[in-house]
This record gives C-alpha cells, structure tokens and sequence, in this order.
C-alpha cells in the first residue's frame, strides 16, 4: 500500500462499523460525519447538545439516516463519559473527539469505573504519505508521551507494529531515531535504541525487525546508509520511525506536512478502540484517513 | 534574500579570503576547491600529504593558481594543528575541515595552546532553502551540542542571530520549538523557550525578536497560529528555529534535505573564525554553499 486512499477502501470491505462521537455538536465535526457517511464508511453515535446538532445539520445539509444515531447530552463531561460507555458495552468501534479538549476525552477513557484503557501504553501513531519516499511511513510517538521511558519505547514500539499488521504490513521495518548511529552513554536515544534492538533480535518485540540508532537520514535513503557504509535491511527502507521524545516526533510530523507535503493520518491506540483525535487545522481529506486508520485498525468485532 | 545562490554573489563582492584546509589530499575536498576557485570565491591554503596532493590535482585538473598555496604535513594530527595556527596567526578566515574526523579537528581548535576558541560555546547553524516556504530558514544547533543547557540555549541563539546579521538579516524572527505552544514544568524545552523569551525582552539577547514555546508548524505557518489563536510577528514568519535537543535538530534538518528538497550552507560558529565540517555525503552545490556561509560570516578582516 502506497497511498493513504487506499485506507478508505480497505475500510469498505469490512463489517459496518460504529463510531462514537463525544461532543459532536459543531460544523467541523458533523462536516466529517457527512463526508463519512457519503464514502459509507461506517456508522455514527453522536454525542452532543440536541439543538445544536439539529440546527448544524440542517446547515451543512446532513440527512439523518439510519447510519446516524445521536444522544442529547448537557454537558462536555457527560459527552466524553456517554461516548466512552458505548465503546464499553461493545456498541462502538472507533472513538472519536468532537468538540471537547483532548485532556477530557482521555479522563474519560482512563477513568477506571467505566474507561476503556487496555492495560498498555496510550500511543499516538502517524501514518504518512510522503512524496519523496517510496511507502508509507508512519511515525510514532508525536503526541502523547512527552519523555518515554525504555518500557514506554516497547509499548510504543508493539503499539505501532500492530497498526502496521491492521494495514497489512506483516513484518514492519522499524527504525530507531537518535541522533547518531553509534551507541553513546551521553545519549540516551541511541542506549534505548541498541536495547529495542536486541529485545526485537530476542523475540520480546515480535512480529517486525527494528535497527538503529540510526539518523534520520540512514531511516529513509538506501543512498545515505551506503555512504556511510550501514549495511542494514532496514536501513533506507523504514516503515515505522521511532522517535526518542515528543519533541523529535512532534517537529518531524509538523516537517513532514509542512515542508514535505505529506498527507497523514494519525490515531491513539493502547486503549480497548483506537482514538481519534483530529484537531480544526487538519484538512477534511485527512480527517477522513485518520477515522479509516482507526476503523481498520480496530480489532474489536 | 530567498536563494542560496545569493549567498555566493554576497562572497564575491567581499575582498578575498582565505581558506585553511586540514588535510586537504582527498579527491572530495579537492573538486571543492577546483569548484571554488573557479567561481573566484577565495583563496585556500591546504595541509595535507604532498605526494597525494599532486597526484589529486592531476587527476581532477586542478591548475595550481596564485589562490591555493598548499603546505605538506606528515599526518593528520599535524595537519589539524597547522591548519588551525594559521588562522590563529591571522592568515586565514576560515577553517575547513578535509579528510580528517571531526573530532579530531575540533579538538585543534579547542586546544589552549594553539587552539581558536573564542570563549563561546561551538555550534552548529544550518541554513536551508526550502521550497515550501518563503524565504531561508535557519536551525541550531543539528549537530554539535547533545543537551544543550539554558546557557548553551542562550549561546547558541546568539550565535545563530551573528550568521543571520552577517548574510544580511537585521532583525531575525527567533522560534524556540517545543512540542507545544504553553510553558509545561514537565517540559524543559517549553522553560528554556519562555526563559529565552524574557531574555530577549529585557535586552539580553540582542538583535532579534525571540518568541515561543512554538510547535514547528506554529513557527512556520501563519494559518497553523491562526487557528491555534496565536498572535505573534515571530509565528509563520521564523528566520531561525532554536531546537532543545541535537535529536530534534538532526531529524529537522535531515527531513528538510530528504523529504522537504532543501538545499543546504551548514557551518560551526562560535570560534575566531567560522568552521566548514562538510562530509561525503554532501552534494557539491551544498558544498560550495557552506563554505560561501563560512566566508560571509567571517568577521576577521
């Protein structure tokens, strides 16, 4: 798979799959919904201020078919807890963010009463289309944990392996960032990287092969890694690049759209559902792949 | 000045400098000095093995004009050490590293008995030209300090804001990249960010208009603050980007060249005079580019 389209039609083949909406009640999001429910990709649960939705709709032209249910709701809190339940009690199979701050949608998800927190890590995954590389490339973690830990790089790592095998990558190659390609006490990218690397050459992170510490560039171009003579099967191949802060995840991702005109599509896994979390500066086309990320990479039936 | 190119106009119309080059007897190094020559950018003088010297210069049909004056050395050691005292000595406005590690060069010039420190901190400032976005754009440090602390951060935005005044650039827009747009204790980049803010304003750090903690789109997109509500004359507008780490800065700057297309003048400042440490792996045209770098922003007349 080279492209982020072919997501929507790997989406297309499934069983008809429910998203639930915490806080659905503004333009942004219902606009999502339609253009959603136009490609029939799946069903929605919309939680939200009844009035609201119903005037939104009207609107932007949304018809109320039977793939669209919705809930009144008074409050964002109410909205994030009703939106979690229904993921809870097995009638939903992607979570999504509407109108409601990150920080409560994930109270919620964590909450340990009614949240629906898998026992792992919550990691944030990437995927991207760039022009200039050859496949997909996805990126990870960017968003949610600011300074992992060498457990948190595992989770983050198996996290993103399983994203991959949802798209059909069955043996990822997984690059290790740092800054470096020699491991160096004072640099505790390349110490971790070196470790991912031996627990993968051990069987503890399975299902994919991961090298590094590697600079970016030895991650993305066959030509650098020759250069500087890294012989590596991952080396200039990488599908899944692993970052050793959020800072370093959080500039790529922002370069790669920015600067290298990529189109992405990112989620939240290491909850029982992926997350999705898109914000109002991502461009509808990308909303549209992150929701279909998240309903291929749902693994709950 | 939107183009790299200029930056070679700019060398031409100086008077003309002088380039020490430890060991300067690789067939690389040598086709960037022919290059170099003949576009009349400098002169050099070049350490390095006589015999590998001649042999070279044959080979690629470097003509042994009144600009390169070369010196034989017996090792690599010695060429650092003869390389760095003539710029000690005053006959030389920048040094050029050749076939020799840049650990070893770098140890020549911090040695205090012939050594060129200046009583600065070293680093290292990239320029690049982007397609994606409006005019140059500056990062530091992508490869000399691992973990910068706030006084490192304090120098190396200084030193960053002397290139850009030397390549004509009066008043630089500085952002300071965290991986969000608020001060965050768990974060140090956001800290340092904010403490390098109030520097500014108080008039500590000078010549510039210093703002963040700002996410890289933040910093280069007016339309990524607008919906974020930032108002900022530095937002969407950065001349140069501070980074935290060496990590954050050496995925930047390796993304720019292999995803983003950019073209590059990297260079060390910090020392008497700037320091050119290109590698194999660059192009010629960046080549030719970092040493125009070097020349503009030598100061020693």
């Amino acid at each position: 798979m080279q492209q982020l389209a072919t997501l929507i039609e790997q989406v297309k083949v499934q069983q008809n799959r429910v998203v639930s909406i915490a806080q659905a009640d503004e333009r942004e999001v219902l606009l999502a919904v339609k253009a959603a429910v136009e490609e029939k990709l799946c069903s929605f649960h919309l939680f939200g201020d009844q009035t609201k939705l119903e005037t939104i709709a009207r609107e932007i032209d949304l018809v109320w078919t039977e793939r669209i249910t919705y809930t009144h709701v008074s409050n964002v809190e109410e909205s994030a807890q009703k939106a979690v339940q229904l993921v809870r009690d097995g009638k939903a199979h992607v979570l999504m963010k509407g109108n409601i701050s990150s920080a409560l949608l994930l109270k919620a998800v964590l909450n340990k009463e009614y949240g629906i927190r898998a026992g792992q890590v919550l990691s944030h995954v990437a995927l991207f289309e760039v022009p200039n590389y050859s496949k997909l490339i996805m990126l990870s973690d960017a968003a949610m944990n600011i300074l992992p830990s060498f457990d948190d790089k595992v989770a983050i790592t198996n996290n993103a392996v399983s994203v991959a095998r949802n798209i059909g990558l069955n043996k990822p190659k997984v690059a290790v960032l740092a800054a470096v390609e020699s491991v160096n006490p004072n640099m505790q990218a390349t110490v971790d990287a070196a470790a991912l690397v031996e627990m993968n050459q051990k069987g503890k992170i399975q299902d994919c092969e991961v090298d590094g510490p590697f600079a970016f560039d030895i991650a993305v171009s066959k030509k650098a890694a020759e250069i500087k003579g890294i012989s590596s099967s991952v080396a200039g191949e990488a599908d899944i690049l692993i970052v050793p802060t959020i800072e370093v995840g959080n500039a790529l991702y922002k370069s790669f759209i920015y600067f290298a005109q990529a189109k992405t599509a990112a989620i939240i896994v290491g909850a029982k559902v992926p997350i999705v979390l898109t914000s109002r500066s991502d461009s509808s086309e990308n909303k549209l792949y992150s929701l279909s990320l998240a309903l291929v990479s749902s693994t709950i039936d």
